[in-house]
C-alpha cells in the first residue's frame, strides 16, 4: 500500500537526500513491504521510508533529523522479534531505521577474547568469523540466520546456551550507540571494571530500541568447542529433571544445555515434522536434551561424561531411560526435535504462547500445578512448558480445545487465557516476558500487571531520554498510560 | 559541632516523631559525629540527624516525609568509601540515613545458591552465614569487616576476587529499594531471565544512592573452597604477568587471584609494616599473588596445580623466582603484604592515589609508559600501579617529591598530578573509576573528561528519578553543571 507521507516526513527527506550513502534511503513501497510485517505475520505496521544507513555517522545524521523534525522511528535489523517488537505502528507515522548495511565484523581479539561486531551483523555470521580464529560467540537461538547483534542487544536475547554463560547481558563487554539527541555514545571499549555512574550499557541493553539506537557492541568470546556430546533422556517429572541438573552441576562445568520437554511436545514434533525420530525407544512422561563440551585439552571427554553422569542417575533412578548421540548427525538430529516444537505446536493447533520465568527452584512445582490450574479454568484446552529449566524460562503453551476455530480463538478466548497464565506467573514472583521482550504484544499486560512504582521509574527513564516518543513508539512502555486492550 | 536545624528539618523530625522504631532518630551530636566524617578522614561533613531505620518499611516512611519537606538524605553503609561517597555535606542541609540497623540475613538457600542480606549487613558477616551451609559468598577486599551489602551495591564494589566471579554487579540477583516517590522496589525474587523493559536492578546497582536507597538485596553464592593454594613469583614486567595468567586461564578455572605489585610497593611494606617479610629470597622487579582453589572432590589439588603451571612458566622464561605458601598461616602472610600496600605507601608519604582501568590487554603498557611520563612531567616523583591485572584496574599511585610539606602538596600539586593521570587515561580508552566509584572526590574530573553525550544521559536519569537533588547530593553526578574544582 503507498502510503502519503506527512509534511514532517517529506521534510526528513528533503533533509536527507543526497547526505547519504546511496542506497541508504528507501521509499520503494515493494522494496519496504516484507519488513512492514513481522516473520510470524502477526502484526502488520505501514511506513513510507526506509532507512538503512551504512555507518554510525549515518544514523546519528539520520537520528539528528527526525529528532528536529519529530519524525519516529522503528529500529529494526533482522525483523525477528517474537512480541512485534520492529515493526512500525500501522498508522504510517514512523519511518524505519535497518541496521542491515552495517554487517561489518570490525576485529576479533582472539587472545582478549573479544569481538567488536556492527548492530547488523548476523548472529550466523558472528559464530563463523569467532570459529574462524578458534574462538566462539556462545549465545545461539533458532533465528540465528536472520537475528542482528543490534536487536540480540536491544532484546538482551537468551536462547538454549543461557545456563553456562548467561544472556546477552553477560556477553556485552562495551557499546557504542546512538542517543536520541544525535550524539554518540561511543562505550566499546572493552573494561571490566568501571564505575563512571550509571551504567548507559546495561540501560541500552534489553532497551527495546526506545531509548537510542545500539549501532556496534564488543562482545565476550569463549574457547572453541573441542567435542560435544548430546544425550536424551526420559525423566518422571519436572522436579526430578531439575534435581539430575543439579547432580550434574555439582560434578561438572561442561553443561551448556538442558532442555526440558513433555511428551505431547516429542508427539507433536514427531506427528508433525519429516524426518524425526523419538530418540529413546520407551514412552517417558518428560524429556531433557543435555549438551556437555570440552573446550581444553584436558578435559573428560564429554561423551564419558555423559555416560558417565547418567549412569549413576539411572542407577539413582533419577533418570529412567537414556541415550547418547554417537554421531553429530544424531546430535543434530536431538537438537532438530527441540527447536521444532514451536513449529510442529502450531501444525497441531491454536495455542495461546507464554514466554515465562519463575525462580529456578519454584519451576518444577509451577509447570505442574500452572498446567492443571489452566486445564481445569479452560476446559478442553491443554497446557504445558517447555525449554530452558535451568533458567527457571519455559514457554508456556495453552492449546487451544479441538475443532475451535482459530481466528476467533484468539480473539475471543485466548487473551483471557493469557491473562490467567500471567497471574499465575505474577502470584509465583515470576516474569511474563523472560527472553523475548515486551514489545507491542505485552504492553498492556506488562501495565496491567506492573506495580505502580515500576511503571512510573519506567515512565521516567523514558521520557528522560526520548520526551517526544520518537524511539521504536508503542513498544516496552507507552508515555501515558494506554486504554486496557489486549 | 551542634548544628541549628533547618525548618524543614525541624518538621521533618516533627513528622517522623513517634512514627518509628525506638532507636531509628539520632539528634545527639556525639553520636552523630564519628559518621560525619569518612574513615580516611579527608572528607568532613555535618549533620543536626541521622535516622537508623531497622525495616524498609521505616525507609519507606523516611523517605517520603523527607522528600515531602524537601530534605536530602545521604545514605550510609559502613562508612568506608573511598572517595567521599557517604559523606554529608559540610552545611549541614543533608540527614544521615543509615542503613546499618538492618542487618539480617533473611535468608539462604544453599541447594539455589542464593541469599537475601538486608543493606546493613557486614560483608565478613555475610561470608560467615554462606560458610555456615557450606557456601561462599565471594566477592572480598579489605574492608569487608566494615563494609556492608547495600553500600557494596550501590558502589559495584570489587574487590580481589573479580577475576572469576565479577564485580557485585555479577552477584546481585535481585534487588530491593525505596525509589525517591518512597515506594518499594520488590525485585528480590532472582530471576535468570527477565526482559520486562529497563533493568531497574541494573540502574540502582553502582548509582551510589543518588536514585534511590537498596534495602536488601539477593546475592549469588558459589561452592565453598574446599582447599586453596597461593603463591608468589617474580617476573619481569607487566607484560610477562599477562602472559602468565593467559597462560594459566587456558588451562585451568582455578585462579581466582592475580595481584601485581612493583618490587618498590613489596619494599615498602616490608619497611613500614610489622612482621612481613620477602616471599621469595631473590630481588625481582615485579611481582604477582596467585591464589588458586579448590570446589569439587575431582578438582585437581591447587598446590600441585601451581607447581605445575609455574613450573612451566620457569622453564619458558616467564617467571624467574617462585614460592607457594606451605601453610594457611603462609598464605595469609603473602595476602597481607597485598593488603598492606596502601597504608606502607601512606607511610612512605603522601600521594596521588587513582583507581583505574583500561582494556585488560593495554594495561601492560600502559603501566609501563604513564609511569615513565608521570615521572618525566612531575620531576622528583615517583609513580607505579599495582593491583588487579586480570582485571585491567590498577591503583596508579604517584609518590610525592622527598621532603615537600604533605599538606601543601596535596594542594598545590597533586591536582594537576591527577589531572594529568587521567588524561592518559582517557586517551588509552580507559574509565577514571574503576571500582572506588565517583562521590564528591571525583565529580569535577567526571564531568571534566566525559562526553557531553555522556554527562546529559547522567543528568537525564538523576534528574527523571530524583528531580529536587535530595538523594546523596553532591556526590556521583551535580545536576547542573559545578564549577570547576578539585
Amino acid at each position: 500500500m503507498a502510503l502519503v507521507m506527512t509534511p514532517a516526513q517529506q521534510r526528513l527527506l528533503a533533509d536527507l537526500s543526497g547526505r547519504l550513502s546511496e542506497r541508504a534511503i528507501v521509499t520503494d513501497p515493494a522494496e519496504i513491504a516484507p519488513w512492514e510485517t513481522d516473520w510470524r505475520g502477526r502484526y502488520h505496521g505501514s511506513t513510507p521510508i526506509l532507512f538503512q544507513p551504512a555507518s554510525t555517522a549515518e544514523v546519528a545524521t539520520i537520528v539528528a533529523a527526525a529528532v528536529r523534525e519529530r519524525v519516529a522511528l522503528t529500529p529494526q535489523g533482522g525483523n525477528t522479534s517474537m512480541v512485534g517488537g520492529a515493526t512500525p505502528p500501522p498508522d504510517g507515522s514512523a519511518v524505519i531505521l535497518s541496521l542491515r548495511r552495517m554487517n561489518r565484523v570490525r576485529s576479533i581479539d582472539a587472545e582478549a577474547r573479544l569481538a567488536v561486531a556492527e548492530a547488523g551483523v548476523i548472529l550466523a555470521d558472528l559464530h563463523a568469523a569467532a570459529a574462524a580464529q578458534a574462538r566462539r560467540f556462545p549465545l545461539t537461538l533458532g533465528a540465528r540466520g536472520s537475528a542482528t547483534i543490534g536487536g540480540l542487544v536491544s532484546t538482551n536475547a537468551g536462547g538454549t546456551q543461557v545456563l553456562r554463560f548467561g544472556t546477552m547481558r553477560g556477553l556485552v563487554a562495551g557499546l557504542e550507540a546512538v542517543l536520541p539527541d544525535g550524539s554518540v555514545h561511543d562505550g566499546l571499549a572493552a573494561l571490566k571494571k568501571d564505575n563512571r555512574g550509571y551504567d548507559l550499557k546495561q540501560l541500552l541493553i534489553g532497551a527495546e530500541g526506545t531509548l537510542g539506537i545500539v549501532t556496534a557492541a564488543t562482545l565476550r568470546l569463549v574457547p572453541a568447542i573441542r567435542e560435544r556430546a548430546v544425550a536424551w533422556a526420559g525423566v518422571a517429572n519436572p522436579a526430578d529433571a531439575l534435581m539430575l541438573l543439579r547432580r550434574f552441576e555439582a560434578k561438572t562445568q561442561a553443561i551448556e544445555s538442558f532442555e526440558l520437554l513433555p511428551d505431547d511436545s516429542l508427539i507433536a514434533v514427531l506427528a508433525h515434522v519429516p524426518d524425526t525420530r523419538a530418540p529413546i525407544a520407551t514412552a517417558q512422561p518428560w524429556h531433557v536434551l543435555i549438551e556437555a563440551v570440552a573446550t581444553k585439552p584436558d578435559d573428560e571427554p564429554p561423551m564419558a561424561l555423559l555416560e558417565r553422569l547418567l549412569g549413576e542417575a539411572l542407577v539413582a533412578g533419577l533418570v529412567r531411560d537414556a541415550t547418547a548421540a554417537t554421531s553429530e548427525a544424531q546430535a543434530e538430529a536431538f537438537w532438530r526435535i527441540r527447536d521444532s516444537i514451536s513449529d510442529a505446536e502450531r501444525a497441531t493447533g491454536p495455542a495461546a504462547q507464554h514466554d515465562i520465568s519463575v525462580p529456578v527452584a519454584a519451576m518444577p512445582r509451577f509447570m505442574i500445578e500452572a498446567a492443571a490450574a489452566c486445564d481445569a479454568r479452560f476446559p478442553g484446552t491443554h497446557a504445558s512448558g517447555f525449554g530452558h529449566l535451568g533458567d527457571g524460562n519455559v514457554h508456556f503453551h495453552v492449546r487451544a480445545p479441538e475443532s475451535v476455530e482459530a481466528a476467533r480463538w484468539y480473539v475471543d478466548e485466548a487473551p483471557a487465557v493469557t491473562r490467567f497464565v500471567h497471574d499465575l506467573v505474577v502470584a509465583a514472583g515470576g516474569s511474563i516476558s523472560a527472553e523475548h521482550d515486551i514489545g507491542q504484544m505485552k504492553l498492556a499486560e506488562l501495565e496491567r500487571l506492573s506495580s505502580p512504582a515500576r511503571l512510573a521509574a519506567l515512565r521516567a527513564i523514558k521520557t528522560a531520554f526520548d520526551p517526544h516518543g520518537l524511539f521504536n513508539p508503542g513498544k516496552l512502555v507507552a508515555l501515558a498510560p494506554s486504554a486496557p486492550s489486549e
